[in-house]
């Protein structure tokens, strides 16, 4: 990159790990609260992958003066500029102009986007407004990234030793955008790593510092090259390896994580970004095993999390939410007396609930959830966050009790993963051929 | 508030609607992509409802540096500034010292702090490190807002004629106390409205341009004192109107908003934020009629909408999910040549699953979605994006064709709320007592 004038403490030659990058997200209903910033979330976790830091990210209205303020700071200090939204059909997408303004140049009208915008409506068979023409026009001297997927193209411009890179607001717009043609043109420029810039593996079952115990040793042989990151889920923490000197190569690093994924054993879930849902499905599909889920605490999200692997058909027999006793009875079998002696959260229903879903639903596996995730307090002296798991495998039947505290939504999610962790185990024990008990029915505390 | 330095370009005396809000919301993990930044939905949400329109959030990394340079610029042109995060007890929590650094201010230990978090961690049977102790230092000249959620306390500071408000980052213990402490302060000072600064309609089954067209006529009526916004969601569209300047009272908006309801008939869902799930459990609870649910392309969503409300059991009679056709046929009696010849995806198969979720469930309404949310391309002709959805109520059960483009996340969504729009009219439609067709089962596209 030619550096006319010279962004302030930054190196002349910036690299992934030394560039400074900066994200506006423009837009009037993301400071109202109208609309979540994921741009921020998925631009963020991208840059990450390649071994950049976002060093800040900026949310202002859709004023002009607004936008030029601030495009002129960021612009001034910063090696990449990223900017999302602003860029559609209508008259508060000032963000073009306002940007031309500040970099000098002059917008020009590009007939090739002229006609891919008429194209896109005469697909859709709908007819172009003449607003449209406005995505029409991109800066004198910059490059036009083509949208598969709406009509506003993202605009790249090179300039003063700076990149600005701006990005349509619709994220099946951004985000294929922004992997496809953003990725590849900053990692040509070195501001990016050429490919992922740190091996992450995903665990379960076990907590943050527990796992950081466990793996100190492998990262002191190691040395300072080294540089590891934990984060927390609800239920899984990922560790990831990098080295951000490039004192290991990225060899060196999967050799690394490897080492760790086998200390772990069964606590190590993946290396990447799968989800333990998807885990288990491949799991169930290599076994050629069907999964049942009966759910009444998480609501309907457990089959949801296997509903979203793509041919979920095959493996996924089915689901059922079944707050009301009736439903228990009407759909899974579930005796009423058991149910009136035991109360429907306890070991004996969970049993009984995910050996019924196993059974109606013929399926090889089965998961059950009951609790309470939230508002009232429980019955039979069990407090907000008590939910028991049941787990229906070929070579037995087990129950266990668990305790999240915090909201609803997170001992949903957090006994959504819970039981999905449970039933990974389990895949792998049967997969290894391990120890295989008799056939029983029982708790497990 | 005293005005020793009056903020740059904003009123001796500013109100709601003329703040100038600033949030700063810090933490690595939200640059990295692993945490959304839900506290500016959340803030920017209750500002807005309290006619204060959020100017600029900046996302800045836990630095010391980087907080004492964004603090010092954000303080400067605004009248609040709110931070989030970094006041925890660990080393990364460094933004108490740094804003402390451009307040000129002491951080001075309160007891009566180190007593409540003692108490705390002796409430969860746990032993209270020493790093803790860091959160009981406070402002030599602020006030704290305690917590009742977490040990960090929230702080408030008064200088300069402007307000610094500095939040805990974990959202359960941020939310409460911004609604109880914060909101109440702000207004006190003038600097948030009174009360909801507008009144909310939210409408279902009408498109935004088609909802101001209608309502248009009324708007006109009330002249210039009156302003509206629109905010489109997956299927539903919120109407905002409000008086900025004043002129209209909030009786007065209540008055046009009740105009516009009662034009929209039932279109018109209800005042404020309520869900459409939640609507329909209110009708469903006034009514003493209890619903079931059979979904296949929502994956359990639709489940999880009514399993959201308090007391569920009451009028949700249970859900099924059921993407393969041996479920539907082993839990709700769908025959198998039905499903062989129109497919699983028609109308027919809707109808056949949302009578068995009905009966089986022994339910007064049932919703059945099937379809294609995602993945690969539907069977039998149908596109990915192709639904249909079935409801079946006491005088009689249909079945309609919907299609919806963009990605899996966005069709699910729509199905839902189409689904749950769909029940909502019919139970208004009972409760008025409006006409009853003889009871038959059959298609309506």
């Amino acid at each position: 990159m030619v550096s006319a004038q010279q962004p302030e403490g930054v190196s002349p030659q910036p690299t992934a790990a030394t560039a400074r990058y900066e994200l506006l997200t423009l837009g009037d209903e993301l400071l109202l609260g109208l609309t979540a910033n994921g741009h921020l979330t998925f631009i963020g976790g991208q840059l990450g992958r390649r071994g950049a830091l976002l060093q800040r990210n900026i949310t202002i209205t859709d004023e002009a003066d607004a936008i030029v303020a601030q495009f002129r700071e960021s612009w001034a200090r910063s090696n990449v500029v990223i900017t999302t939204g602003g860029l559609g059909p209508t008259c508060d997408d000032r963000t073009r102009e306002a940007i031309a303004e500040v970099l000098g140049q002059k917008l020009v009208f590009e007939p090739t986007i002229e006609k891919a915008i008429e194209e896109r409506f005469a697909r859709f068979g709908r007819k172009m407004t003449a607003n449209n023409l406005k995505q029409a026009y991109v800066f004198e001297r910059g490059e036009v990234l083509p949208n598969a997927n709406g009509t506003a193209p993202g605009l790249w411009v090179e300039q003063d030793g700076r990149v600005l890179v701006m990005l349509p607001g619709p994220p099946n717009e951004l985000q294929p955008m922004f992997i496809d043609q953003v990725v590849p043109r900053l990692a040509r420029l070195g501001l990016l790593t050429e490919r992922e810039a740190y091996v992450q593996l995903r665990t379960a079952g076990i907590g943050e510092s527990a796992l950081e115990t466990k793996l100190q040793p492998i990262f002191d042989r190691h040395g300072a090259g080294l540089s590891v990151a934990f984060c927390a889920h609800q239920g899984a923490v990922d560790c990831r390896v990098s080295s951000p000197t490039g004192a290991l190569s990225y060899a060196q690093l999967e050799a690394v994580a490897g080492e760790c994924a086998q200390l772990l054993e069964d606590d190590f879930v993946c290396y990447g970004h799968d989800t333990l849902a998807h885990v288990c499905a491949e799991l169930l599909r290599t076994q050629e095993k069907r999964i049942a889920v009966v759910e009444t605490a998480t609501g309907g999200l457990l089959s949801n999390a296997f509903s979203e692997s793509c041919g979920a058909c095959k493996f996924f027999a089915g689901g059922v939410v079944c707050c009301s006793n009736d439903a228990k009875m009407q759909l899974l079998d579930v005796p009423e007396c058991l149910l009136l002696q035991h109360g429907a959260v306890s070991d004996e229903a969970a049993v009984a609930m995910v050996t019924g879903a196993a059974e109606n639903l013929a399926a090889d596996y089965a998961l059950a959830v009951t609790g309470f995730a939230g508002g009232a307090t429980g019955a039979g002296g069990n407090p907000v966050g008590t939910i028991f798991i049941a787990l229906f495998s070929p070579i037995g039947v087990w129950s266990k009790k668990l305790s999240y505290p915090g909201p609803r939504s997170t001992v949903k999610v957090r006994a959504v993963n819970a039981a999905l962790d449970w039933l990974r185990r389990e895949l792998l024990r049967v997969q290894r051929g391990g120890v295989v008990p008799v056939r029983r029915t029982g708790v497990m505390q």
